[in-house]
């Protein structure tokens, strides 16, 4: 009966949106997102069990068998919601003469009957828009061919780049800016430099450097982008609902950092995060129904597919955009994450093959898992740095009292760091702490963001400093 | 070393078509798309057997296990072709002034340098090609799913409609011509009755219709021809190197089709087919590569997925460039193999569950297999017509001399026609013979069809009757 009413209430909102804005229509395909996936996903898990993607959970009573890769779901039903999205969001061409053979000779741009004329996209958007559909789409397919086939991490890591390049070649063709803005202190250092050249007789006339055009480094810096955010949210993961919670906290800080360019900033700017909210309110939706599949009981396991998905839905909407730094900001408690990771990563310390934490059947607590250095003590430089990270209680460490040798200590991610701050917790505890730190973190990297970028830059998109 | 000389050369083309014409870096790319696929598919061959993806070759002494889906590798690698492919077939925005934020304000086409303007593509039809590509990803995904998971045949008969939503959706914003052209003898016929609705007043003004819109009618036909293409390939199947085979003599006839337009058509019609000519050379490429190893004797199986792709690139070329009729034209054979399989399929004559050719492995030759008719009798009213397909050597039939009941026929595929028609003959020797029949009727349907096209609608799109 509520999942009808829900139906009948999204409709509505699609049908109106006409009248007010693409957002309405966003908010009701988010509705019938979640809807849609809510009830697939409970339909289609035994089949994936059928075919062998499942996995164990083992922060569980009994290690119960669960379906693997459900997010493959989420992200299909987010690619359908895309498709039919299209007539909703875009102006129609009209076209009054063909002259044949698929020729369009008279096109003229029909502006929706009655509506205001900010309520749809421009139609010279719409290759933009499916440049962006066809990225996630190759990133969907790229994911499950890693989960069906356990691709190496090495080749992994890189496979996002692959599906961004119909991202990147529709961007060369279609938009092709490869400039930066320089920020303001560097400008006066650089005219001065500009300055010293031209008085040695190395440079004709000074000129003043406002921007600099990257031409391929700007590609780069965008397959960049493409890679890092879908393995930085893989990265962060291993407990009940934390890749799908980080996501949906990402989406709302982005969806914040929109609502406040449409409400202060100026009108060349709106475009763009309008643009941001109408990808990421239905990726919010499908993305909350895969959370109640996989929060803590979880029933179903979310796989690389989501993870990569939902990173390449915020390195599209950065890229497109134009606020990739903005979007990296929020990503801060993930970089934290690698950063702190690092030293295992790179096995200047010993890296066990697992670093979950801990499951104690007893108490059902999570405990911080260790790692044995005792056996593989870690590289002499480093010794001194982990007794350094100890007295700063950003490791647990246990030290022989007679040698002083270090016995071991807790892994080195965010989630262990975590149980040994705030003790062994529930495994769903511990999943809402890290994710109300990411978006307490989020929120104060947008108020900086917003306030030492305008100093920096000496303007803001939001603001300017006189 | 041939592999690296033919690299080189495909490297060349690419990078000359810019001089020259978009033909070329197809061609370019078609070979890139050969060797990368013909690399790849030893490669994956034998992971895809360790995650379950495998069948028995059941016409092969010893039955081996060959890998299955293989098609999936081909499907992938055109799909990268088709990113690769942009910035080498359409103009480019060249963008002089932004004001921040993502915003294009001036937008100039930018010419290729020293290019002949017929060189590349306008950019308005990037929507086009990037809608094409979408939906031929989508079917790569659903065909995916399907291999994976053995869905329903009813469920899967109508996958590719969906797969098809992009285009649609597409078509609908960016170009929304729903209108089609009446027959002459029909524009005649519609004259009068008209005059005479005028007449008896119930029209006030008679006017002369020569082309009527169909409307929503109009995406109802376009959603079939993207159900009938890839379904009628998965239909005409299952002896070694048929389904690639039958989609490389689809694509040569409608190169032939695109060539004779190309040289003899109008420009306004140029376009198109040199849109078509695109999609489908380095179709070619990938799937002569495919043909090697799915080729008698098999070493690969070509699996659902390459049927559905296959069938797909037709009605998405047929689509775009209008002229999804001609291209029916070319699948006359396969429309015939299934109206040849009518009454098994809708049990009017008992249906086995296999109707591939019977293997003897004492000669190693195909025999026409049966369909046991005594046990299950067939419908009543449908035995006369059985024995007049008897009559005529299109069906073999067993007769009991006593009673003249039907004890068995061969099963109504044309594959055993074949066999019934020509003998018992070697696999490979069947696979040629029914590729060189199709490759007959289609070269017969396309001058029937620009023959008798051009009587009905008194002119044709290659010349006008005076």
């Amino acid at each position: 009966m509520l999942r009808k009413l829900l139906f009948l209430l999204a409709g509505i909102l699609i049908y109106y949106s006409r009248y007010s804005s693409v957002v309405v229509a966003a908010v009701g395909f988010a509705i019938i997102g979640y809807i849609v996936t809510d009830n697939l996903i409970p339909r289609v898990g035994p089949s994936f069990i059928k075919i062998g993607l499942f996995g164990k959970d083992l922060s569980k009573v009994g290690k119960p068998v669960l379906p693997e890769c459900i997010g493959a779901v989420s992200a299909t039903v987010y690619l359908f919601i895309m498709f039919f999205y299209i007539p909703f969001i875009f102006y129609r061409y009209l076209v009054t003469v063909t002259s044949g053979g698929g020729q369009r000779d008279v096109a003229v741009d029909q502006w929706p009957i009655d509506g205001p004329s900010y309520s749809v996209f421009p139609h010279s958007r719409l290759s933009e828009y499916l440049s962006s559909t066809l990225c996630l789409e190759s990133t969907i397919l790229l994911g499950i061919a890693d989960d069906l086939f356990d691709i190496r991490w090495r080749h992994k890591f890189f496979l996002p780049a692959v599906a961004a390049i119909p991202l990147l070649a529709v961007y060369y063709i279609d938009f092709g800016v490869t400039s930066v803005l320089v920020p303001g202190f560097m400008q006066n250092w650089l005219s001065k430099c500009m300055f010293f050249l031209h008085e040695k007789g190395i440079v004709e006339t000074p000129i003043n450097i406002t921007s600099i055009d990257l031409k391929g480094l700007y590609y780069m810096y965008m397959a960049s982008m493409a890679i890092f955010c879908p393995n930085s949210i893989n990265i962060l993961a291993g407990i009940n609902g934390l890749e799908v919670g980080q996501s949906i906290v990402l989406g709302l800080l982005a969806l914040i950092n929109d609502t406040l360019y449409m409400t202060l900033g100026s009108e060349t700017t709106k475009n763009s995060h309008r643009f941001s909210i109408v990808l990421i309110i239905p990726f919010l939706g499908v993305s909350m129904a895969l959370f109640k599949w996989n929060k803590w009981p979880a029933k179903v396991f979310v796989g690389d597919t989501y993870c990569y998905f939902a990173g390449m839905v915020f390195a599209v909407v950065g890229i497109q955009g134009h606020f990739a730094k903005t979007m990296l900001l929020l990503f801060v408690p993930q970089i934290i994450n690698f950063i702190y990771s690092v030293p295992q990563l790179f096995n200047l310390v010993f890296c066990p093959r697992h670093r979950l934490p801990k499951f104690n059947e007893s108490d059902g607590l999570l405990y911080p898992s260790r790692a044995n250095l005792k056996e593989n003590p870690p590289k002499t430089f480093f010794i001194p740095i982990l007794k350094v990270l100890g007295f700063c209680h950003l490791i647990d460490l246990e030290i022989d009292d007679k040698t002083g040798q270090i016995i071991s200590c807790s892994n080195m991610t965010i989630i262990n760091l975590m149980l040994v701050w705030f003790g062994p917790m529930r495994e769903d505890k511990l999943c809402n702490l890290i994710l109300s730190c990411q978006f307490m973190i989020g929120i104060a990297a947008l108020v900086l963001r917003h306030c030492v970028g305008s100093i920096i830059f000496q303007h803001d998109n939001l603001w300017t400093i006189k």
